[in-house]
């Protein structure tokens, strides 16, 4: 048995959570960092054999996958011309560090 | 050392916390995990000495088992005189899920 | 590759977060436990390689170390005088319990 430890991007827990509840692996929800640093964070556990361990990390990479994304300008702008003008703006989002832990002893109540 | 990841329901947290600490554990609770899937659990940490690990399990595994309750109904139903009627529903409360990590090093300040 | 486990009061949280986070280390803060006991405590997770884990256990515990301070006495008390008066109480703060765990694969995505 192995621990996985992921910490996942808040945007993207929905999606992973779903997609490794589908495929019948029980996941734990660690409540968000709500730091300074860091914040829009998610830590989920998830126990599995160590033959599941490889299909976990797929799941996670593909769900969870740095990208970038336009996002609308957070404020509007004066522009050159004297208009408020709102420019797109080009923001990296996403992304998983995951962390597999060797589980000496497994015991369920 | 090792550390015990213990998975506990929120009914059970009061209950298994107290009776670790008062043989003298230190429990560490992480905040629930308030998402949408598992919702109602707690993730519990506890640091001990390897002689010490089956004597917590077994703390943890009593106080926190897969049990039957007899709830009231969430809502009334309409019964088939016309009048509200509300049942008793058997739900299954508790459970635990544990994970024994071995520790490398382990320090105080 | 290691993952450390730090738990440390909720007063040393921001201190002890900007200095590792000062030294590239990339710290995840999980919420503090709001539980009946230990209430007050935030756990920390910080993966690294193997040669950098003391110099993050020594971070820790000297940006955590436990220490007594003065605090104001909660609330007035009466005196002999039959004058309210505020004495000085002197608490202990700070302190930090770190595990460090063996990490049997690391994956970023
Ligand atoms: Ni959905
Ligand atoms: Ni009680
Ligand atoms: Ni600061």
């Amino acid at each position: 048995m192995k621990l996985i430890v992921a910490i996942v991007h808040d945007e993207d827990t929905h999606n992973v959570m779903e997609k490794l509840t589908d495929q019948e692996y029980r996941v734990t929800k660690l409540a968000s960092t709500g730091g300074f640093l860091r914040a829009g964070n998610t830590t989920l556990l998830v126990g599995v054999e160590k033959e599941k361990v490889q299909d976990v990390i797929e799941t996670i990479k593909s769900t969870c996958k740095s990208r970038k994304e336009i996002a609308p300008a957070a404020a509007p702008m004066m522009g050159a011309s004297g208009v408020f003008m709102s420019y797109p703006v080009e923001v990296q989002v996403g992304g998983a560090t995951i962390f597999v832990l060797n589980v000496e002893q497994f015991e369920k109540a």
